[in-house]
């Protein structure tokens, strides 16, 4: 059997520990190409580069057997270079992380490695995005590979549904506690409550950091808020149908009363 | 009655005619604070900006009522830094746009213009992206007008449901031609076939430029596609949960089969 083609890219830049980490682990499943970012671009959701010009060069990281590419745009930009450029081939799985912390319920939508896993489905490549909620650069990602070896086994054995992929996040658990298993979950209904540090700059100006505090508003348990509270991975099938169905016929009326 | 207090934002920037047009129509409808970007973010999805500073300054553009700031982020920031920083309360509107190119179907996820007004409905707003079809910068936003007033005005006297925002689209017609109404419909099953065009710098280094071509795999007469085609405006209602629910039951059967 062929052996199959795994796209791997990331959001906390190509030569994070994440990414890293998943690289090995991927060469155990299939030939790897990596096409990730050539620096950080944590946060930049669905963004493309449209504006200014991408440059993209072959690298060699460490020894693994990966090919890789290093590129100067977006996680998005990764995964439409990859597929629409540098692959002779459409790759069998797209493979976004390990990202450094949290993508959990309304992360997804902030998430470059999210965004890059909704693009591969986009794309109609089976797609997963990992992390770990776990921001140190020295994250302990042993539990979180049991999990990643488990889920991209199962979903190249048994695939996925076209246009949908799995946002898989592994909690970070203490020395004397273990990982409960997985649950299949919906993203929580969670935001971040933003506060805004004022500074002022050596010449005088003001500028702003963007900092906040997440909140969880739902209390459901069948959510991944809830999975990761109680020790679980969270698993969530996510989709790029944006549209508010149950509001159609409430806007039907809404409009048609005019 | 106390006058709305209405947010608008963009993502062509603070100068573009879009925005421009759009400020001088909400100003019959309230009290108007505009944030938007001092520059071009098109492409920027639900990008945050969290590695580096925001800078955000009043500026003033015209002779209009509207308060007005320009910022270095991207639209999602904008909204951010307008609720939690420089307005003394929550806005009763959001407002983003008019762009220059539509927001159609799988474009409400790269679009800097639809998350902003994403955005807005995450923080509770009421909130409404405007589209035209037209990348012109002299583009003729008269028809556009009478469809951004009907809309603006339907959604402050009923509201809509809290977390939902609309991703209005409007046609570009023919000077013989006119709009046929206005529709609400579900976000399209269509897509960027890309193709990168590849060039070498003046140093002999190679770079690329991203260009594709959209594509509509969706045959519905339900969709905005459809819609548009056919010369009517398009209502998409549009929330932030990405959860594909369908996919639940099936993931539970494929990982307890283990």
């Amino acid at each position: 059997m062929k052996r199959p083609l795994i796209l791997v890219t990331n959001d906390d830049g190509i030569s994070a520990p994440g990414i890293r980490n998943l690289i090995r682990i991927m060469n155990d499943f299939g030939d790897v190409v990596v096409v990730a970012p050539d620096g950080p671009q944590s946060g930049m959701g669905h963004a493309i580069t449209i504006e200014a010009i991408l440059r993209c060069n072959k690298v060699v990281i460490d020894n693994g057997l990966q090919t890789e590419y290093s590129c100067s745009g977006t996680p998005v930009d990764c995964v439409k270079l990859a597929v629409n450029q540098l692959l002779d081939r459409k790759p069998d799985l797209c493979i976004s992380g390990i990202n450094h912390g949290s993508n959990s319920s309304i992360n997804v939508i902030y998430s470059g490695t999210m965004s890059a896993a909704v693009e591969g489905a986009l794309e109609g490549i089976p797609a997963i995005g990992f992390s770990l909620l776990d921001y140190a650069s020295n994250a302990d990602f042993t539990e979180a590979e049991k999990y990643i070896r488990k889920i991209t086994q199962t979903v190249l054995d048994k695939g996925i549904d076209k246009g949908v992929c799995l946002n898989v996040n592994i909690p970070k658990i203490k020395e004397n506690e273990a990982i409960k298993g997985l649950k299949i979950c919906r993203q929580a209904n969670a935001n971040w409550e933003e506060e805004f540090e004022k500074r002022v700059d050596p010449k005088g100006k003001t500028y702003y950091w963007l900092t906040g505090k997440f909140v969880n508003y739902d209390k459901g348990t069948d959510t991944d808020e809830w999975a990761l509270a109680n020790h679980y991975v969270s698993v969530v099938p996510v989709h790029f149908d944006m549209t508010d169905f149950p509001s159609i016929p409430t806007l039907n009326k809404l409009f048609s009363d005019e």
